[in-house]
C-alpha cells in the first residue's frame, strides 16, 4: 500500500529516512541557492514581461510541490531563461505587456502547461520528449541564448526596443541608438564585465588565495548578488533614478498571492500550442539536468513521475501569481554542488524566498534594470555553443541540416517556429532516409558463413543467384521503392534463377509492403525466377504466417543466408567448398 | 538532343512511330470512351457543385495536354468522383455554390493543383505520394465512395440537402424526407436499379446470347447512355419537368471557353492546402491506374513525368472552364479494354467531346438530375470495399488502426480531415513502433555460425557474454530507450563481462544515438564491462570512423557475430566446439 503511494509520492520514500545530517546539508544548500535565486528570479520575470515579484512567487510554491511529487533529489524548479522567453512570446500574442490581462494570461499559460505535463505523466507519454533530437535541442538552446541576450541589450543601452526575432530586435535597437542613456550604459557594461570576470577570473583567483574549491565555487555564485548590491547603492547614492535610469521600483511586500488564471475559451485555444511547446521544452531541459545529476550519485529518475512533478509545480505557479516553470540547469547544479541531499533543500529554499518576498523587496527599489539584464546576458551566453554545427557537419549532414535550420529559424522567426520546425524537419529527414534505403548485394566471405556487401568485401558470388540485403524495415514509405528496385535488378539479367531477400535488417513488414511483396512474387513467378527470403526475424515471421504470402511464395524461407546459399548456389566449386 | 526532348515530351517518342493500325485502334477506343464520358462528365461536374458543361470542358484540353506530356499509353484524364467531391468541399469553403465566384475559385483550385503537380514533377518529388500507405488510400477511397453516394441521395429523392460529412448529410436528408418528389424518386430508383443490373447481370446475359466478351463489355459500358436516353425521353414525353422534377436544363453550345482563374492572395492562401491534398490524392489514383495498365503491356511509367503530365492537364483545365482533373480509374480501364494503343486515343476522345459540347448539349436539356445521380452512385459504390478492415485486422493492428481512423474521420469530419489524419497517423504509428524497438538476446545456433533469439531457438549462450540484437536503426526517437535498456540489462548481473551490440539491423546511427552510445560506453567502462559491436554495416561504419567513438570504445568491433563469440565466449566447451 505504502509502496503504491510512494510511487506517486516520492516524498514518502526519502521523507521516512530523513536524517539530521541530511537536514544540515540541505539547509546549507538552501541558503546558497536562495541568495543566487533572488536576483535571477527578478530578472527572468522581467524577461517574461511580468512584474519582478512574479519571478519570486514562481519559485516558492512550485519548488515545494516539486519536492513532494518529483523524483530528482537535486533538481531546483523555478523560472528559467528559455521558458521565460517563450512565455513572453506566447503571452505577448494575446495581451499587452503591463496590463492585468498579461499577468492573467501568464497564469493561464502555467495552468495549461501544468495540466499538459501532468496528463502526459498520468498517460505515461514521457517518450514524446524523445522526438526532440539532440541536435535540435542543442541548436534551439543556442539560438534562444542568442535571442535572449539580444533582447536584453535594450536594458544595457537604456533604450526602448522590441521584437521576438533577432532581425526585429537588431532593427529596433538600431532605430533607437540615438536615445542611449550614458548612466545606464555605464552601469550595464560595468555589471556585465564584472559578471563575466566573476565567472572566468574570480574562481582561479580565490583558489590562488587558498580557498577550498567548493568555497571558491560558492563565492563565485554570489557574484550577481554583489553586482546587485553595488549597482543599487550607486543608483541610490548618485540619484541616477531621477535622471531617467530604469530601476526595478516598488515591489509589493507579500507572500505569493492566491491567483486565478483567466479561463476563456479563446485564451485557452490561443495558448494551447505555446503551452505544449513550453511543456515539452521545459520537460526536456529538466529531465536532462535531473538525469545528469542523478547519474553522479547512482540515483534513478522516473521520467513519467517527473512529468507529474513538473505538472504539479506549474499548476502551483498558476494559482500563486507565477508563470511557467521548470527544472533549471544553473540553479540545479548550484543546489547539487552546494550539497543538497533531498528535495527538502528545495522546500527550505522556498522558505528563504518567502522571507525575501516579505522582508527584502524594499531593498531592490533602486536596483537598476541594467544589472538584471547583465545577469541574464552572462547566464544565457554560457548556454550558447555553436560547436554542435561543427560536430554534426563532420558526422551527418542530415543532423547538421536539422541543427542549422533550427538555429536559423529560431533566430529568424522566433522560438515557437524554430523548435517546431526543428522537430518536424528531423522527423521528415528520418522518413526521407528510410524512403530510399541502402541495399547491398551480398556474397559469402570465404572461409565463413558470413555474407557481406560485394562492393566492400572480397566475397564469393554465383551468377544464377542474387542476394539483396535491404537495410531498412519494409513499410509504406519505401514499399514502392522495393518493388522498382527488385524489378530493375531482374531486367536484362538472363542468367538469374533465384533472388534471395536477406531480411536481417528488416524489422517490420507492414501491410503496404506485404502487398508489394506479393506483387514482386507474382512478377518473378511469371519470369521463372525463384523468390526466397532468409534470416527473417521472429516477429516479422509471426506476422507473415497469418497471411497467404508464404503459401504463394515462389521459393523458400531460409533460417540463415548460409542455408540459402548452400541450397541455391549452383557454382560447383562453391558447393564443394561449402559442404 | 531529341532524346532529351523526348524525356520531357513523351509524345515525341510514340508519335514518330505512329502506325495506321494504332490509329484505327485508338479511334475505336475514343468512340467508346466518348460515349461513356458524356453522362459521366456532366454528373461529376454537378457533384463538384459546378454547371454540367464544366465536366465536359474539363475533359477536352486536359486530355490533349496529358497526351503530350504524360507517359502512360492508356490513362484517360478528366474529372473523377473523389476529386470532384474534394473540389466541392474546398470551393464550398470560399464561395457560394452557383455564383460566378464559385466557378472562378474552381479554376483557381485547378491552377494551384496544376502548379503543385508540375513543380513536384520538376523537383522530382513523386516519392511524396509514398507517404500515403495502402491502408490509408483504401480506407479513404472507400469512405469517399460512401460519402459521394450519400451526397447523391438528395437527387434521387428530389429533396434539398447539404453537408460534407455523413452525419450532416443524413441529418439533412432526414429533415427533408417530407418533401420527396414521387416522379423523381421513381426515375432515380429505376435508373439506379437498371445501372446495377447492367453492371452485374447484363454482361453474363450478352455472353449467353453469343456476343464476344469484348463486345459484351463495351455494350455494358454503354448502359449509362441508355439510362440517360430513356429517362430524358420519359421526362420530355410526360412533361415531368413542369411538375418540378429537376433537370439539367440549358447547357451552352460551345467549345471550352478561355477562362481566367481568380488570383487574389486570400483565395490562393485558402485553397493551397486543399489543392495540395487534391494533387496528392489525384496523383496516387492516377499513378496506380497507370502502373497497373502499363504492367499488363510491359510498359514503363515515369512517376515524375506523370506529375508533369497531370500538372499540365490541370493548368489546361484552369484556363478552359474546367476544374481539377486526374487520371480516372473507370475511364482508363475502358480506354485500355477498348484497345487504345497510344495517348492519341485521348486526343480523339477530346475531339469527340468537343463535338458533343458544340452539337449535343441541347439533347440533355430534359435529362433528369436523378439519372446523373444514379450513374454516380453506381460508379462510386464499386469503389467501396470494407474488406481492407478485415485484412489489416488479421495482419497488423497498427495498419487496422490507420484504416479505421481514416474511414471514420473521412465519414465523420470530411475528406480533407480524413486523408490528412490518415497520413499523419500512419507516420506517427511507424515512429512509435521504432521508438520501442524489438530487442532480442541472441545465442549461437548449434552446428552453425548463425545467431538467433534465445527465446525462439535452441541456442548456446555464455553467462559472461550478453549479445543484444536491436532490431531498429538507432536514432533520436529511440536513443534514450537504448541507453535505459542496456543499463537495465547490466544492473544486478554480476557475472557479466562483455556486452555485444549486434548491429545487423542497425541501418543508421544518428548524432543523438552516437551521444548515447558514448554515454553507454563510459558507464560500462566504469563497471568494468567490455562494450563491443558486431556486424556493423558499411555505411554505418564509415560514419563512426569520422568520430572518436571507436578510439574510446571499451571493446572491439567484430566483422561477424561469430567472430565476437569466438573471441569473447569463455565457456570452454563452447570455445572448443567453435574452434
Amino acid at each position: 500500500m505504502m509502496q503504491r503511494f510512494a510511487r506517486y509520492l516520492p516524498v514518502l520514500d526519502w521523507g521516512r529516512t530523513y536524517s539530521r545530517e541530511a537536514l544540515s546539508n540541505d539547509l546549507i544548500a538552501a541558503v546558497i541557492v536562495t541568495i543566487m535565486l533572488i536576483p535571477q528570479s527578478l530578472a527572468y520575470a522581467l524577461l517574461a514581461g511580468l512584474p519582478p515579484e512574479a519571478g519570486i512567487y514562481a519559485s516558492i510554491v512550485p519548488i515545494i510541490l516539486y519536492a513532494i511529487f518529483g523524483t530528482s533529489r537535486a533538481l531546483a524548479v523555478g523560472p528559467v531563461a528559455v521558458v521565460s522567453l517563450m512565455t513572453a512570446v506566447a503571452v505577448g500574442q494575446v495581451a499587452e505587456q503591463g496590463t492585468m490581462g498579461y499577468a492573467a494570461a501568464a497564469l493561464t499559460l502555467a495552468l495549461l502547461s501544468g495540466a499538459i505535463l501532468a496528463l502526459m505523466g498520468v498517460f505515461r507519454l514521457g517518450f514524446l520528449a524523445n522526438f526532440l533530437s539532440h541536435p535540435v535541442i542543442a541548436g534551439f538552446i543556442t539560438a534562444s541564448g542568442v535571442l535572449i541576450a539580444a533582447s536584453q541589450l535594450k536594458h544595457i543601452l537604456g533604450v526602448d526596443a522590441e521584437g521576438h526575432t533577432l532581425v526585429e530586435i537588431v532593427l529596433s535597437l538600431g532605430r533607437h541608438l540615438g536615445d542611449i542613456d550614458p548612466a545606464t550604459l555605464a552601469i550595464g557594461v560595468a555589471a556585465t564585465a564584472f559578471l563575466f570576470w566573476v565567472r572566468k577570473g574570480l574562481k582561479p583567483l580565490l583558489r590562488k588565495l587558498g580557498l577550498s574549491p567548493r568555497l571558491a565555487d560558492v563565492a563565485t555564485k554570489a557574484g550577481p548578488v554583489a553586482a546587485v548590491a553595488v549597482t543599487t547603492l550607486a543608483v541610490w547614492g548618485l540619484g541616477l533614478a531621477d535622471r531617467g535610469l530604469a530601476i526595478v521600483g516598488e515591489v509589493p511586500q507579500s507572500l505569493p498571492p492566491l491567483t486565478m488564471p483567466a479561463l476563456t475559451t479563446d485564451l485557452l485555444g490561443a495558448l494551447f500550442v505555446p503551452a505544449l511547446l513550453i511543456s515539452i521544452i521545459g520537460f526536456v531541459e529538466s529531465i536532462s539536468v535531473a538525469q545528469t545529476l542523478a547519474a553522479k550519485k547512482r540515483q534513478r529518475i522516473d521520467p513519467n513521475q517527473e512529468l507529474i512533478g513538473l505538472g504539479a509545480a506549474n499548476l502551483g505557479a498558476a494559482f500563486t501569481g507565477g508563470y511557467p516553470v521548470t527544472g533549471g540547469f544553473a540553479r540545479s547544479v548550484v543546489n547539487f554542488d552546494a550539497g543538497a541531499e533531498t528535495p527538502a533543500a528545495g522546500a527550505y529554499t522556498a522558505i528563504g524566498l518567502a522571507i525575501a518576498a516579505v522582508a527584502l523587496t524594499p531593498l531592490v527599489y533602486y536596483l537598476p534594470r541594467a544589472t538584471l539584464a547583465a545577469t541574464i546576458i552572462v547566464a544565457v551566453l554560457s548556454l550558447v555553443d555553436f560547436s554542435i554545427l561543427k560536430k554534426t557537419w563532420a558526422y551527418s549532414k542530415a543532423d547538421f541540416f536539422a541543427v542549422s535550420a533550427t538555429i536559423l529559424l529560431t533566430l529568424g522567426l522566433g522560438v515557437e517556429v524554430g523548435v517546431s520546425a526543428g522537430v518536424l524537419l528531423s522527423i521528415a529527414l528520418h522518413l526521407y532516409k528510410t524512403s530510399r534505403p541502402h541495399v547491398a548485394e551480398v556474397g559469402l566471405v570465404p572461409g565463413t558463413q558470413h555474407f557481406r556487401n560485394i562492393h566492400r568485401h572480397r566475397v564469393e558470388t554465383d551468377e544464377r543467384l542474387l542476394t539483396l540485403r535491404v537495410d531498412e524495415s519494409l513499410y509504406f514509405v519505401n514499399a514502392r521503392f522495393l518493388e522498382e528496385m527488385i524489378l530493375n535488378r531482374v531486367a536484362g539479367n538472363e542468367a538469374l534463377r533465384h533472388i534471395v531477400l536477406m531480411c536481417s535488417a528488416v524489422n517490420e513488414i507492414d501491410y503496404s509492403a506485404l502487398e508489394r511483396l506479393e506483387g514482386i512474387n507474382r512478377r518473378l513467378g511469371e519470369l521463372g525466377i525463384g523468390f526466397h527470403l532468409s534470416e527473417v526475424k521472429g516477429p516479422v515471421m509471426d506476422r507473415l504466417k497469418t497471411t497467404h504470402f508464404l503459401d504463394e511464395l515462389n521459393g523458400q524461407v531460409f533460417l540463415s543466408q548460409y542455408d540459402a546459399w548452400r541450397c541455391l548456389a549452383t557454382n560447383p566449386a562453391v558447393r564443394n567448398a561449402a559442404e
